[in-house]
């Protein structure tokens, strides 16, 4: 690049960016500060990058970033949070538009072939690299905290507790899960509350998973693990309650209909379901997605669609559940994302050994842009816990919610009895 | 009428009714059992009724009914029930779906000169004559049961707490209630909370009631009351919450944006809302309105128009209000419903004086069909707490609602304290 293009580039950048504590690394090696400390670098090592940096076409930028030919240093909050003030200056809103586009807006024809490779995309990824990071019972979604300062496993210990109790588990109850993952939940729900249950999920390795920890905590006659989409659950059996964490995003939203009317139909009438999981204020294009959107819906989440909480609520009423309960846990993400993203950089090496750097630095910056997101509120997770009627007047229920925030010590684990519940 | 006439009339109601514990009388004294022991009895005093009759006309049958010339007798729940499965035989779908019509569906321009007409019809009837069989504070919503076995004043004191634990009202908050009643819930918040607060009402008697009641709790210091419709508050003040029980549903869908943008702009950042009222499964006609709509229009709640839940929600963040919390109480409404029945009937002679016998005709008949509608599942009641958020990141607020549960007895009374809060 000839000099004087140089001079005129950094010029443009500049004006657009002084005062950011941002360093940029050019393919050359020259260095522009645009702040006298800056806190995070960006590194541009091919020259056909600084076009898509300057148009904003974060799909490029984003490709380049998963190839390793656009380089980050820094806290990756800093990398984050600076990064989308850069994206502001540099594109404005149209820039942040396209950024925002995909994510629950595109129409996605999910058949089941695209959605059993959309899932492995994500979760065959390998268990070894999920386990360094995650929780002891490896659970893939928000946390649930009750001061803020507990540990991680604590924090999901608190969730699946607060999920159980929810869906009022009792001895004996019929529990579907869909999108089951590494079964932590069944494992939670057969240990604390004496259920049997089936559990399904897309991805085989996860099956895999949960199977040896099913067998390893003596669960294995009462819980059925399948790899199996929802849409497959045809037999005639009923079920008492229906849990799904973090699983329905993957559904798309022309397909919540279709989704949701299989809940109710495997609900038996009186039966409750519990649906956990992210929601956008990307509501007809009147909000604004999050940011990072074409980001991640081609490398972290193909087909993932995040429909607005009042869609949710519309297409579960119009498939015959009742909304009983919603409850909004945003600020609950942020903190589970950053204990995520905090675990994977200090266990970066065996990550890169199990994944490959590619998927670290995916991982990495996906979940870090997602608590991003929370925090601003253009993400949220909701609980919505639903009703299948019965047949005339309202099916029985508590009077009130106080069930849910009953003191007492975690459900202690039920005693083993091979003959309980088997399948 | 001809004999023959006569004759064939009752053939074709026989073959329909037959079975049915029903008495009918006829204009000219006449009367036809569809089954050996009827427990409700329905008098036609007017030939002209039959037609109405078969034609399944609910409006025509309304307001024979409201006028006295359509009579019923039995108990008012059985007039209910089997009125319901009178219709669905005589006019079968067609009749229900008529009857279904208005709620929730014909647009209402709901100019503030409309409202204001509306809001008097149904609440300047008579103050005197709500407090015969409201409960002590006259609380006009939906009670809040914690055993069912509550008597409606406790139930009522139980729903004021969780809605004040709900929003987390705290000494020297600044609290509005938009369409305030008879100053109920303004008392309550004030007394056990510390509050100090606006309240506002479309009716004048309601209001004057409200600055009685204010006056004699020695709260007029602390409690303003005023007639005012909520377009007309544009002061600069902005509230620490906001609480709004059973009167969204006076607003109209139409103008759900505009009452919703309202509580965003009364809200301080960071501040709590409120909203508790009336939905109903009515949703873009794939659901079912409740029986009884066209007669509920015209003679209980003109203007009254019951969203969907999802509506509520959607229009609620379109406003800028974060969702945080949305709790069905649909069985308590029944309950209370019924509770108001009994305690109506109870002070029949005394409610006619105060308000004539087609006011006790027309709310005798419509609580009774309003608990039936619930009991059905057409209409619904959801308390939505909502957060205006501040612009960056989230407000703060507690992990999880056990707040809303805390064993505790009710707030007492704090002292009076004439300094504090005055306005």
């Amino acid at each position: 690049m000839a000099t004087a293009l140089r001079t005129r580039l950094l010029r443009y950048l500049h004006a657009r960016l002084g005062g950011l504590p941002l360093r940029l690394v050019l393919w050359d090696g020259a260095v522009c500060d645009f702040a006298p400390a800056p806190r995070i670098t960006i590194g541009l090592r091919s020259r056909r990058l600084v076009r898509f940096f300057l148009t904003g076409n974060i799909g490029r930028l984003a490709a380049a970033y998963v190839a390793g030919e656009l380089v980050v240093e820094g806290s990756i909050g800093e990398v984050i949070a600076i990064g989308m003030e850069l994206a502001q200056r540099i594109g404005g809103r149209p820039m942040m538009r396209r950024a925002a586009a995909v994510l629950g807006r595109l129409p996605r024809r999910h058949s089941k072939a695209a959605d059993a490779d959309w899932v492995r995309y994500h979760y065959d990824v390998s268990n070894a690299f999920y386990r360094l990071w995650l929780d002891r019972h490896m659970i893939y979604s928000c946390a649930y905290f009750t001061t803020g300062g507990e540990d991680l496993d604590t924090a999901q210990e608190h969730k699946l507790d607060h999920i159980c109790r929810k869906l009022r588990l009792e001895p004996g109850d019929r529990l579907l899960d869909i999108g089951c993952g590494w079964g932590g939940l069944l494992c939670w729900a057969a240990t604390h509350y004496g259920v049997s249950a089936l559990g399904i999920t897309l991805s085989q390795p996860q099956c895999d998973e949960a199977r040896r920890r099913v067998a390893a905590a003596g669960l294995d006659r009462r819980i059925e693990l399948r790899v199996a989409d929802y849409r497959d659950l045809k037999g005639a059996e009923e079920f008492d309650k229906i849990v799904s964490v973090g699983m329905y995003e993957h559904v798309g939203i022309a397909n919540l209909p279709v989704y949701f009317a299989t809940l109710a139909r495997l609900l038996r009438p009186g039966g409750l379901a519990l649906n956990h999981g992210i929601t956008s204020t990307n509501r007809d294009g009147r909000g604004q997605g999050p940011p990072g959107g074409e980001f991640i819906d081609r490398f972290v989440f193909p087909g993932g669609e995040l429909p607005h909480i009042s869609r949710v609520l519309y297409e579960l009423a119009g498939s015959g559940l009742e909304i009983l309960d919603a409850e909004d846990l945003r600020p609950h993400y942020p903190l589970t994302l950053w204990h995520w993203v905090r675990r994977l950089e200090q266990a970066r090496e065996a990550a890169i050994a199990a994944a490959g750097p590619a998927r670290y630095r995916i991982w990495r910056i996906y979940m870090a842009g997602m608590a991003q997101a929370f925090e601003q509120g253009w993400l949220s997770v909701y609980q919505t816990l639903v009703q299948k009627n019965l047949a005339a007047g309202p099916a029985p229920r508590p009077w009130t919610r106080r069930y849910q925030y009953e003191a007492r010590a975690l459900a202690p684990p039920l005693s083993r009895n091979p003959d309980w519940g088997a399948l």
